[in-house]
């Protein structure tokens, strides 16, 4: 089964980015806006409660992170993906090494570059257009996240929760 | 805010179910197959930590949930719903009853027929269509259910999970 583990920003912050997605993001319907902490990676089922321990172990040792949301940004050229730019602290870095880590032991995709994405897919001329006119807004949100969730991938490519865990820390 | 707590069955029931929501239901994009133990209720946002609190109760006083479901039926003529039956077992009535009692007291809209909706907004003639295709297939599942799960809707009318809880009982 493929699992990942997100943060959920705050209703507010969902509904902000959604007013977006819905309109330039392909995938609108099969997640609502997250922070990746670990990309979808396959694992056997029988394996899931040992994973779940796992992460039960580091919630526990993790204090609530704080979320800074600041401007919206693209990876373009290389990938025409428009997004809320998440500050990235030593606290979401640690937490996304420690998912990498022990069970979980694997080499990230990417580069930790913590983000909502808010656009993808999108043709050159679009994206320029969005990222234009949001340059004009002040995009800023500053909150407490106080659980992880590992979600699953469903047949029809949704992702649902499986679990949360509280930061314990 | 708006609430809800529901039961998540196995990503292989829900995989089922998609099969015929996609095509059925016209809530299929909002939200992932479940069975609802609350119905939508409005809380204010200043006492969702006593809410959760209460759950944590509840899900600590819970044991486990055997669901067994059985057949497909229908809610026509009162409402052209198509669903898969869940044995209304003790267990289920009695978390359904602390969910209406306590800080969550509240007399339930609906007497309490536990479900997983497969299809909506159908016409007599769909709605009789397919009832008659699927009384021919076997539809028997059998699970334990280890948590049950707190969402919110979001202003696009889906809805997310806000946390999840183990039953402990």
């Amino acid at each position: 089964m493929k699992i990942g583990v997100v943060l959920f920003p705050s209703k507010q912050v969902q509904d902000f980015a959604n007013s977006y997605r819905k309109r330039y993001d392909t995938k609108y319907a099969l997640i609502s806006p997250h922070v990746t902490i670990k990309e979808r990676t396959e694992i056997d089922e029988a394996d899931l409660p040992k994973v779940l321990e796992y992460l039960q172990q580091v919630a526990d040792s993790t204090k609530p992170v704080q979320l800074k949301i600041d401007g919206v940004r693209s990876f373009a050229p290389t990938n025409n993906v428009l997004y809320l730019k998440v500050l990235p602290t030593r606290e979401l870095s640690a937490l996304h090494d420690k998912l990498h880590d022990g069970l979980l032991k694997q080499p990230p995709k990417y580069e930790f570059l913590p983000h909502i994405t808010i656009g993808q897919d999108l043709t050159d001329a679009e994206l320029f257009d969005v990222l234009e006119r949001m340059r004009m807004e002040q995009v800023h949100f500053e909150e407490t996240i106080n659980r992880m969730a590992v979600m699953y991938e469903l047949e029809n490519e949704t992702w649902n929760v499986y679990e949360t865990f509280r930061f314990r820390g």
